[in-house]
Parts: C-alpha cells; structure tokens; sequence
C-alpha cells in the first residue's frame, strides 16, 4: 500500500476538517443539515437485515423460474427516491450501485416522470418502430437534441443499439467494414469473398482481429467475449477468437505520487501494444481496431494516465487500426466530464466510441469515415428505442439545468479524499482509493474482507458495488451530493471500527 | 413452378369464390363490409408516391447522422391505427410487414395505451432496473403472467433479454455451458481451463461448435452471425468462427402435393446433419447444439415439414448435441399456434426456445437440465426490461379475450388461397405461394420485379416486405382479418395486372 508523507498529511487535514478522530467516530458535515430534494428521502433507514423475509420469499418463488444466485433482494422501485433505493422489506438503503451504474439522475425523477404524462410521447412506448427503415417524424431531431448533442469531439454521427453489448458488437462490426474497405481500396469484393462470407470462411470471412487489455470488460456475447478479461466466470466455456490481448497498466495509487513508476508501467503497456499489432499481422490476423476504457471498471477500476491514452491513440492511427473507446460505464457525467476520454483533452479523441447504461439507450458514435458505405450492413430489428431517447433528454436538461457535472466533481472530490482518509485511519484493511469524479474504487485486503465490509455496510444502509478481485465500487447517481458523501463515509467508517 | 392439377382446381374455386375473373378485375369479399374496430382506419389511402416530399427532406437530415440506405419513408405512429401505418406525408398504407413482424396487435392499440396510463406502471418505465441483481417486487409474477403462460411445452424456465441476438448469444452460451458441464461430470473446471479461459484459448474456451443450416437467420452480432447464412451483405467482411453448416431442405410447393420428393430432400439434408456432427467431432470442434428456426424468415420463407423437425430433433438427442429452436419471427400467433414448433406435435419439442419481435421483449426457455450452474454465467446489466414485459402482459390478453389465433388461421387460409390464385392468374411473374397462418409467402421470378411490384404495392397503399433472392413476405398482426386479405390481394391483382 502506499503510504507516502503526502498522502498522510491530506488524511490529516481531512481528519480536521471532517473531525474524524477515533475508529468509530463520524463524519459531521457542515452540508449535512443542506435542504435535501423534495422527491427524496434524508438518510438511510433500515428495518431488517438485507436480504430480509420478503425478499427471501421472493427469491425461493423467481429460483423455480431462473438462476438467482447474483439477486442481492428485490426492490420496491415505487417508493425508491433519489439516491436511495427502497426494498421490499421496507429497507431504504443509500445506492452508490445504482444498476450497475445505470441510473443517471436517481429513482422516479420528476423530470422523467413527466415524460411518462406527456399524451405527445404515448405512442413512442406503444409503437416501437424498427428504426432502420420506418423511423418516426421527429427521428432526427430527437437524435439531435439527445446523443448528438454531446457527441464526443470530432463525430457527428450516431447509431442507437439496445445494449452494451449490442453497441460493442456493432462498433466492432463497422471497424471491421471499415477496415477491409480500405484493404480493397473501396473496390467491390471479389467473387470469392462473396463465396466464402456465407460458409463463415476468410477472405469473405476475414481474420481480423480486435485487440483488448487485459481486465478489460466489454460485454458478454461472443464476439465482445473475446475482448473481456476481467472474470473467469463470464468467459470459461464460451468458445472465442485468437485476438491479441495487452497488459492494462497497473499503476500505483495515488497517481500524482507515482508519476515516473506509473509511466514506465504505461511505456510497458505501451511496447507490448505494439508488438502485439506486428505479431498477429504476421500471424495473418491483422488488428482492425483496438478497444479500450478510460477507466476499466468491472477489471477492477484501474486507470491509466492521459499520456497513455494519448500515445494509445497515435499508436492506433499508426498501425491504421481504429481507435474505440468503450463508454458504456465511464461516459453520462461520472467522471465530472460528460464522457471520461475529455479528460485527455484531444480534439480527436478515437475512431469509435460507444455508450449505454445512464444513457438509457445503447450506441456508438464514430467518425464520418467509418460509416459504412452500404445499408443493412449495421442493422437489426429494433436499432434502438425512441422511448429510451425520449428519457435520454430529459436527463441531458436536467444535468445542464443543474451543472450536476460541477456537482459530481465536488462530491468526488470529498469522496476520493474521505476515502483516502479511511485508508489512511484502516491501513490493514483498505488501500488504493483512486477516482475520477464520483467514479472511485478502494481495494479490501482480501476479497472475503471486502464481501464482509459491503454486507455489513448493506445492513447498515449502503449498497455498494464489487469488482475487480478485492475492489469496492463507488457508483453513484449525478444527484449524489456532498451530504449523501458524508452519509456513505460514516456508515463505511462505522462498518471498519467494527470490522474484526 | 408448380401447378398441378389439384392447384387449378384449387385456383378456379377460389376464383368463383372471390369472383376474380379477367386481369384487372377486384376480389369482392363478402366480409369486406364487416365493421371494423373503432380503433382502426377502413382503407388505405395514398396521397403522394412514397417516399412523399416531407420523407425526402427527413430522409436528407437523417442522412447527415446515419447510412438512410435501408429507409423507405418516415412515419406518423401517432396517427397510424391497427393494420395501417401512416407517413409523414399523409399516406396510410395496409402495414403487412409490421416493423418486421414486431408490432403483434396493431398501432395504438387501446390495450397497449391503458398501460401506459396507468399509474401503477409509471415506475416500471422510469426506473429500468439490474434484472439479475436487483428485481422489483413483481418480478416473479409478471413473469408468470406474461413470459410464463406461453411457455413452450416441458419448459418452465425463462430468461428475459433486451433483443432478438443477445436471446440467441446467450441461449448459444448457455447450450456451450450445458455441454461442457456434461463433459467434465459437472466437475469443477481445472486449473488449465482456468487459466486459458482469461486468454481466449483452449480448454477454458472450448472449440465447441453450433451447427445451423444455410439459409438461416440468428441475428447478427458476431455468435449469432456465425450461425446466419442467409444474405453476403449480413456476412462480409465479419470475421467468423468454423461452424458446421447444413442444407436446409429445398421443398416443392405446395408442400402437400410434392410430398415424397419434399421427404426424400429431406431425408438428405438430415443425413449431412448426421455427417457433419460426426466430422466436427473428428476435428475437435463438437457440435454442443443445433440452432433452426421453424420456417426460414430472413432466407427466403423455407418451410420443412413436422417430420423433419421430430428427426432433425431426435439426431441431436442421439449424439448429445442440444436442440434450440429459434421463434425470434416466428413466434408469437403468426402461425396459427402461439409457437410454429407446436405445429410438429411434440411434447418435448427443444432444449432452448428463443423469443423477440412479437414478444416486445428479448428471451428464451430452457429445459431446467440446461439451467447455468453458477451465477453471473448469464448476465448483462438490464436482462431485459420489466416496461416491455407488462406490454405483452397485455398483448397475451388481447390475444386470448379475442381468439386471434383462431383469426390468423382464418386470414390466413383466405390468404394463401389468394395467393394461389394469382400465382394461377400470373404464372410468369408469380410462383411458390406458401405459409402457415398469416406467415406467408410468394415468390417474383426475379428480384428486379419482386421489387417493382413492391414498389407499386407501396403506391397504392399496400406495405410489404422481401426475403431472400426474389420473395415477398407477409408478415401482418394478429389483429389482421379477412377483409384485410381481400384488401391486400385486391392491390396486389391491380399492380400485376398492370405489370409489364
């Protein structure tokens, strides 16, 4: 763990200003008594133990119909409000999961709520249209005024998907059009390409390939699959691709105190890339693109510094593979920016970059290079769903009308250094806090400390998220204030005085 | 083309029913005058070509965002009622083809707007839960409700989806998990496997194979792609796994009167089906399931008969392989019988079913000895979405209170009797009528006129869609009577009559 004097003093002055002293004392905030939304609750507030009678009930009925082995309880959703998510045994718990990071502005928000009321919008949930051939009137402009107006730097074109996993596929797909086209120079395929597509056979079939980090994660059906490497449960038994798969920087934390450690780790990375991309284009697997996250979340929340991703991005355009970062968790405002990858600051940040969950439809955007020259080359039934970008609005008014990005970079800040406080105070239990935004992680010693930790924390009103091997997940909605910082740290800290 | 005896005869009874005499003349049903619902329109009625003018500037704006290639016009789903989808410009055209067999009672349907009005269901839509961690309350009942009262024969088990491919990737992952579990006697995995697993490599990713048919439609994501064989352009320039692939059978229609040259195609395609198992398993790549769907949709309308599929089911028994049936089109009423794969009479039809379109949401049953082991094998963030399952909660009622399928085997009979009837007229342009309930088909004697005469179709108000190399496709709602078909056949005579 590191320990640097640094890191001491922050804790310190953290300890002052929070008036955290002794294990078992509390995080007091000046904004804790600030005037809290009218939609939502104030603070946790527990009645059984998590999963308590019902949700227990109810877990034997839904075993008989599926696998329930992943059900943490089940939720009453009509009474969850804002930043806490209710359960049905009257549970009302502080959720910094959120879905697996998916809900951008917290349960039953007003704004979304008025959508539903809005005669003008009934038909967009009772009609779902296949988009890619009989869009509805208002189409364009509501691409317009949801994902297209903020699309990542240098794109100004969109395609909506159900999932994650259907965005990936389907970014994966155009790399790969996109690629071949300008192996043949735009020519049309050759008759034995036509031949062979069909049997699954290259050339029709290409052996390209899709180079991915491992930790990486990117979705779970077969051709993402083979670009995830964070779990051996996702992936063992699932017949894959022989794609090249690079190191993942492992950096030391925190980052400003590992600058030349942390670089040298990345220049590693960085070499083995390219190497990678020379070996499998001897292997006659050529990298069409190569997939990355700013900040691989399932693998464990690691992170990587701009000048990584930089060089990533030159390297990519060198070898003339496509550049596709994956948003799926970082992008929608977590981070303190609408998509993580502004953090480095380039005017063409990548080739591809897909999104999904807080923005409540699935998609890609991608340069105008990459569109591809004929249709039902990307397409599906549904290609979407107007009515999720009908709440997608919504959301995007409702995060300018409240500069909840500005919002998010101040409760991360107090969150990363509260959590730097706590492995400052439990240095046998935690270590490693990072974060960007509201987007942080703190490792657990071992992964059985870590499950104790987030049980009890449960029982205690905060529900969190694992990943990684030992890694403690902090997902929390954009209306995730300071006070509601505040609330997590005590009950965290309540959890570790007691912790044996 | 076919035209025995038996379809002459066939022919002119049913041109003395319809009173179809000369080129030009107009089916007059006696039902035609019947009341329709008061939901729905009467008639078609056209008031600019289509794509109209206002289409034609959508269609520029959309170009700017996306590939427009695929789009025919944009769409007034507001005004659009039951059988008929209206245009921007004004247009209202008799829909058989149904956002490609998605829409199962009709636009707006009053059923489907009481959902949305009711309060109880506002938080199903706003606050789109984690399925697999985080149900709501009513989880397991609206499951029950909705998925569950249409389950398949011997299939207690379900597990929802956001789409047509992410129900068959996983249904594939599912099919690879069962086999490998067999293999390894329910063992756990070693370490090797383990190990290779995170690499994408053999044995913790197996050289498992899914054996489909040419011809066929899974969806398009890179699993399901290597499963579809059905057109160049869904296949090019993706890379794809060795996967065997079977004929499907090339029947002569009308089925009932080629029955020993269909069964003796048959028989040939089931041996290869036999051969390929037997040679994938010699080249270390065995065959853990068979995917087929009960007609081909998307490769042209192939039919094969129940006895073929109660063999083709018995050979995966035989050598170990498990049994998917894919009803991602064909489900849901459009045949007649809830399920096409009832129509063979088996109560142990499939190992795996898979569902979308109809169904507005993604899915598939299981046989309980197929249910994944462990947890977080089949996962995604959202596993489907609770909105769409109180959709078709409502869809099932109309379904039931109405007797639709007793109605679609009624349409659908004067349907292919129609269309017999101008394959009779139009021997030179027509041939290969064929179907089973509403799902019907005709083939063009070439793609050029298969298309004009779509075109003209559209004109006059007539909406219906293609697959394969020169077939037209009726895909119509549940909700689609008779007088409908004479509607339909009626612009159908006109346009070949007109036809050069």
């Amino acid at each position: 763990m590191a320990s640097s004097l640094l890191t001491r003093q922050l804790a310190i002055s953290l300890q002052q200003n929070l008036r955290l002293a002794a294990p078992g004392s509390r995080y007091v905030s000046k904004t804790a008594t600030k005037t809290v939304s009218e939609f939502e609750y104030d603070a946790p507030s527990m009645k059984t133990a998590v999963p308590g009678p019902k949700s227990q009930e109810l877990l034997r009925q839904l075993g008989e119909i599926q696998n329930v082995g992943a059900i943490h309880f089940f939720c009453n959703y009509e009474e969850s409000r804002g930043n806490y998510l209710v359960d049905v045994d009257g549970n009302r718990m502080l959720d910094v999961y959120t879905q697996i990071s998916s809900i951008p502005i917290g349960y039953n928000h007003p704004a979304l709520m008025k959508v539903m009321t809005n005669p003008n919008n009934v038909s967009a949930f009772v009609n779902r249209p296949a988009l890619g051939i009989l869009p509805p009137e208002n189409f364009p402009d509501k691409l317009i005024e949801s994902v297209l107006s903020i699309a990542p730097s240098g794109m100004t074109r969109v395609q909506t998907m159900a999932c994650g996993s259907c965005s990936n596929e389907n970014a994966f797909k155009t790399m790969f059009i996109w690629y071949r086209n300008k192996e043949r120079g735009y020519a049309n395929p050759s008759e034995q390409e036509v031949g062979t597509c069909m049997i699954n056979q290259s050339p029709g079939c290409p052996d390209l390939s899709i180079l991915s980090f491992m930790g990486a994660f990117h979705g779970r059906t077969l051709g993402c699959l083979a670009t995830t490497h964070s779990k051996v449960i996702h992936k063992l038994d699932i017949p894959s691709f022989d794609w090249p798969i690079a190191p993942f920087p492992k950096l030391q934390y925190p980052l400003e105190e590992f600058v030349r450690e942390n670089a040298q780790e990345e220049a590693r990375c960085l070499e083995e890339v390219e190497d990678l991309i020379v070996k499998w284009r001897q292997k006659g697997k050529p990298v069409a693109g190569i997939v990355i996250e700013p900040i691989q979340a399932e693998g464990g929340d690691n992170h990587a510094s701009p000048d990584f991703f930089i060089k990533l991005r030159n390297i990519a355009r060198k070898h003339g593979c496509a550049f596709h970062v994956d948003e799926v968790q970082t992008g929608g405002g977590t981070t303190g920016k609408f998509w993580a990858h502004e953090h480095w600051g380039l005017d063409d940040p990548a080739d591809v970059v897909s999104f999904s969950k807080k923005l409540l439809t699935g998609g890609y955007y991608h340069r105008d290079e990459l569109q591809p020259d004929k249709p039902y080359r990307i397409f599906n039934t549904w290609m979407g769903d107007p009515s999720k970008n009908l709440f997608l609005s919504e959301v995007l008014n409702v995060i300018r009308r409240e500069n909840l990005l500005e919002e998010v970079t101040r409760s991360g800040k107090t969150l990363l250094q509260g959590l730097y406080a706590l492995q400052t105070q439990y240095p046998h239990i935690l270590s490693r806090a990072r974060g960007q935004g509201t987007f942080c992680a703190i490792d657990a010693c071992n992964d059985a400390t870590r499950d104790s930790i987030m049980i009890k924390a449960r029982n205690k009103g905060l529900f969190m998220g694992s990943c990684g091997e030992k890694t403690i997940r902090f997902r929390p909605t954009l209306v995730f204030k300071e006070y509601h910082v505040h609330q997590l740290l005590n009950i965290l800290n309540d959890v570790l005085a007691e912790h044996k």
